[in-house]
């Protein structure tokens, strides 16, 4: 039964002439394949996560702005790409700066060439850098919930040059880059303030300049619900982005090793599942209905907190972790209504909140075995470890955190006063698929209700 | 033009210092995180799933009910997570059973903590977890089939308590994990019957007890047909279902070896294949016209059924099965109409019947070299077995199909006593959108056809 | 804590015993493992780009035509994996023919029998057939971008048995299988002629012999813009598509080797990202407005130029070949609508002109050093190659192109005469979902519209 393949390695070499290792390949070559197939499987999950900003962004906001606000992250991710290629990545990893710049930035490796082959023992620079481009390209969406349904297009052009070039990549060298927030041993696996607090950030900064929504506040202060249009997109944006977290949490061990990346995920499963839970029972609790916008918010938040302590913590502080997260995300969301902070995508809930909150647990659960086990850090406060692995954490939040708004705040302020931030009156009433694009992006379903009115 | 990379191991274990193995790896410590980034991709693939039935199940019904289907999917995923994690993985693969209950079930590992490191030649249990616990979702959402568009919210919650704590762990065990089934030599390589007929006899419980949806049968008998709101959805849904099946299927060889997880994969093609296209020729053959929803169904079907059997039978066997089930699920769709149960999502055609079909597919088509290369039961009929495997089969689908049947009507007979199962027949024709969670899943669509009235 | 795992190999070697290699592999078993699970990876991404096209494809046409869009897609692609299966595989890389006959075509491997196991160094027959059976699907996708909004589904169902059993099979056997192409030194990495070209051709025949769809032109010759009902769908669908893209040109690698996939995957990211800026850009600079479709189109012109060069170029070439595509496709659908040619889903321009353009630009950047490591072709004229091979490019491009347009258009053709290849003007106009399959797709918001009128 078992006949000769046609597809030997033989035939395969004649026909697919890249098939190298004609020979027996080392264990040390292995184990980088392995490595690079692990980390560039993962790069695409998070690639795969703009499918749920996408779903996300469009589902929570209205019918004229869909098309605007699904196209442009296609638009902005292909920026960034750009960007981080030519300037960005120099910034986190180049390794030309002097060690006393290094601490604060890197230097080198523009307009990046990745190498052809992996040289022996090494992962493949093209895959790494896949890999760290899906993550300033994360962050970037992030940052757009702050402009949803109101920011001009030539508005997210600019900010992205900014974002993508300078702003992202100072804070991933700080703390992946072996900057100073590294020496000080500040834990943040794959990036809770790295990637989703700086983006949330970056979100404020333009929610402030651009003040809210026509229609989100009345004069007493009361906040309107401005709901958004598709709840299907926004179940399957929340599934996607769970799924594309494997990468992202997963992928960050960069290795298979000893198969410690498997931890990583199920810790990221427990805090995500903790999170949809909590948010469901709270809202269920205290609303006297089971709010969706809340639980799908509630798992985005439990994700976005274990981002940084999955590979720091036991099981049932992951699980505690996202509970919290859950809890924390539905006040957070009444607090900024409150503020009269117009948040229309969540971001500053849902990555903001959630992404100090992961951050800090790690100074209070982090166990010791693990921190030893990653390299980083020591133990939180309720593993033994006092009050040290706290402060670190709270030292990184505060210092990230003031960095990406005070130059997320100069840059969008410059814009504002340059260019002009925000659309007129009329064009956000239309809508910005007509305003910024010419077209509805639901040209049919936006035709029948102008009819009907 | 290769210059030394800047990732090299030594850069990498100071940026990234999980990077386990500064040493070159065994060949057994490399085989074990081939099988384990093999796993984890699988699981990841099988709760991409997830998303496909966010589309089916919100695309089969109609636009009042869209985000609490859609909602209740990320809400429910989320709770069987945290369920199986703290009873049900241990109910299918606790070690600290006795050898007579191991039989009926497994005993142990309750709040499961996951390895930190794969010990030798082992695959990591934290990637084994995920693994399974995606198909125990899989199984739950197969299920809601039987709820939809009038269950109460409670009752979804309830019922994933105990079916991801008991009913299905228990038939898991019984099959995959050493329990007496197994001990027969029951061939069900993916789940066709444990994960897929348990599922959809949950629904059928579930649709029995809830009795059809408003409108759905007319005094004289007749059914009406309820379209679902969204093909695109429901086309898009088969597909990310297809896709996940890879993982499902070939992933359930959980392991890399010698490549036999391609061939479980090839035949997984050729059965979809199968299905999809001998329902859509069925239907134009008898109705004149060829129905879409038909044709899904029959691609499903396909999949459902070679699930079982994918690493059984022989290339043109796959197929066979696919074209019977395809032309199965047809007449399934039929006959559960004429027998006045409503079946919105065709939960009890898709996963049942051909469930049904799958597993005893085994008994006829089953060879022996591939009983031997799996390593349980034998030839089937068509392969000179004679009629022992079939009625291994037979065996296994009626047990399961009992015992998943009486545990499920109990439970939700209880909750319909207890806390009342259906809602009211307003918030029915309101739609659960508005009557379980207070907004429309698309608000501004819905207000548009209000006002049109 | 790392206590002993229950899923020790001796654990799962009982529970789930396919677990093959009891004994440690050796090198070369592993390396066909990595190699076996990097191209069955590939494969599924590329099926997944199915799911790309159909929501490119419905959401580029009208809401009376969605759920047929959809659905058919799902249909042709079980009938494509039957055929190709069948015959397909055999007329691309069947070993039987003989040496005179091979240049043109392959023979035998009919109903193709994939090995159970891998033999030693060889990749699985059957993830091989699965990953050129992906290809094959995504050829045939594109086509229908010619027959939309009016071909009747027999004519899809006849032209999927010719062009999968034939037609693209043997351009695939030219320039993939060994043949005369290939001999010539042809430079196609991963099918911009081979897959998409010869798509858009198939749409090129289709689209010229149904004549452009009602109201598209006018009596004066101009065009009217026809809009597709879903941006979102559209914009999720390039997203897709994108990620899809990684498996379609680094998975043709067929091996992890030194890790040039990651190279390749690079280029990738660049080749995209250059082409939906440029596309974005160009379109607001003429336009005024910063046209989304036109940006999508961009991005997905940059992956198929991309395709046949990301494995010979460097990277700022890479750049500059997604810039022009983005450029290009932007002037070639206007002037497919200038000479009154109806593109629905712009399969001429993205496929077609870019995958000509993608295929000649290895002529011009392709480096030495990497047509040495591919093995096949030289320097492009750039490079110091000289005009060599951009002559072999351009004969690839005109001969492969030839070919697709004569066989397509006589298929086609035949069947326009014989069965009818368009829909009744009545059937067109109240859509394909009712003529075609008897429901709409959006039953409820058809239904709705309906009723306002």
């Amino acid at each position: 039964m078992i006949k000769k393949s046609l597809v030997s390695l033989g035939a395969l070499l004649v026909l697919f002439p890249t098939m190298a290792f004609a020979e027996d390949p080392s264990a040390a070559q292995l184990n980088m394949g392995l490595n690079a197939l692990w980390v560039m499987i993962a790069a695409v999950l998070v690639i795969l996560m703009q499918g749920g900003f996408i779903l996300l962004e469009a589902g929570s906001t209205r019918m004229k702005n869909a098309g605007h606000v699904a196209g442009k992250t296609i638009f902005t991710l292909g920026l960034a790409s750009i960007v981080y290629w030519a300037v960005g990545y120099g910034i986190s990893f180049g390794s030309e700066a002097s060690e006393g710049l290094n601490k604060f930035m890197g230097l080198g490796s523009f307009f990046f060439s990745a190498d052809v082959a992996s040289v022996d023992n090494a992962l493949p620079s093209s895959v790494f850098f896949i890999f760290q481009l899906a993550f300033a390209a994360v962050s970037l969406s992030i940052a757009w919930g702050g402009f949803a349904e109101r920011a001009k297009l030539s508005a997210y052009l600019i900010f992205t040059l900014f974002f993508v070039s300078v702003i992202y990549p100072v804070i991933a060298h700080w703390i992946w880059g072996g900057g100073w927030l590294a020496k000080d041993g500040a834990q943040d696996f794959a990036g809770s303030t790295v990637v989703h607090l700086t983006g949330a950030i970056g979100a404020l900064a333009a929610t402030i300049l651009l003040k809210p929504r026509i229609g989100k506040f009345n004069k007493d202060g009361s906040a309107n619900e401005i709901l958004g249009h598709n709840q299907v997109f926004t179940a399957l944006a929340v599934l996607i982005l769970w799924v594309g977290w494997f990468g992202f949490n997963a992928g960050s061990t960069v290795a298979i090793g000893d198969g410690f990346f498997g931890y990583v995920a199920f810790n990221t499963q427990l805090g995500a599942a903790a999170g949809a839970v909590a948010a469901l029972l709270i809202s269920w609790l205290v609303n006297g209905k089971a709010d969706i916008t809340t639980m799908l918010n509630g798992a985005l938040a439990g994700l976005v907190a274990i981002t940084a302590s999955c590979a720091f913590v036991d099981p049932w502080a992951a699980v505690v972790i996202g509970l919290v997260a859950g809890v924390l995300v539905f006040f957070s969301v009444k607090f900024f209504e409150k503020i009269k902070v117009d948040d229309p995508i969540y971001a500053l809930s849902v990555h903001g909140a959630a992404g100090v909150w992961g951050t800090l647990a790690n100074g209070l659960f982090a166990t010791e075995v693990l921190s030893k086990k990653v390299g980083i850090g020591g133990a939180g406060l309720f593993e033994g470890g006092g009050w040290n692995q706290l402060w670190v954490q709270f030292e990184s939040v505060v210092v990230a955190g003031a960095f990406a708004f005070v130059a997320s705040f100069i840059i969008l302020w410059v814009v504002k006063q340059v260019i002009g931030f925000r659309v007129t009156e009329e064009q956000e009433i239309i809508g910005l698929d007509l305003s910024e694009h010419g077209n509805y992006g639901y040209p049919e379903q936006m035709k029948k209700a102008g009819t009907s009115v």
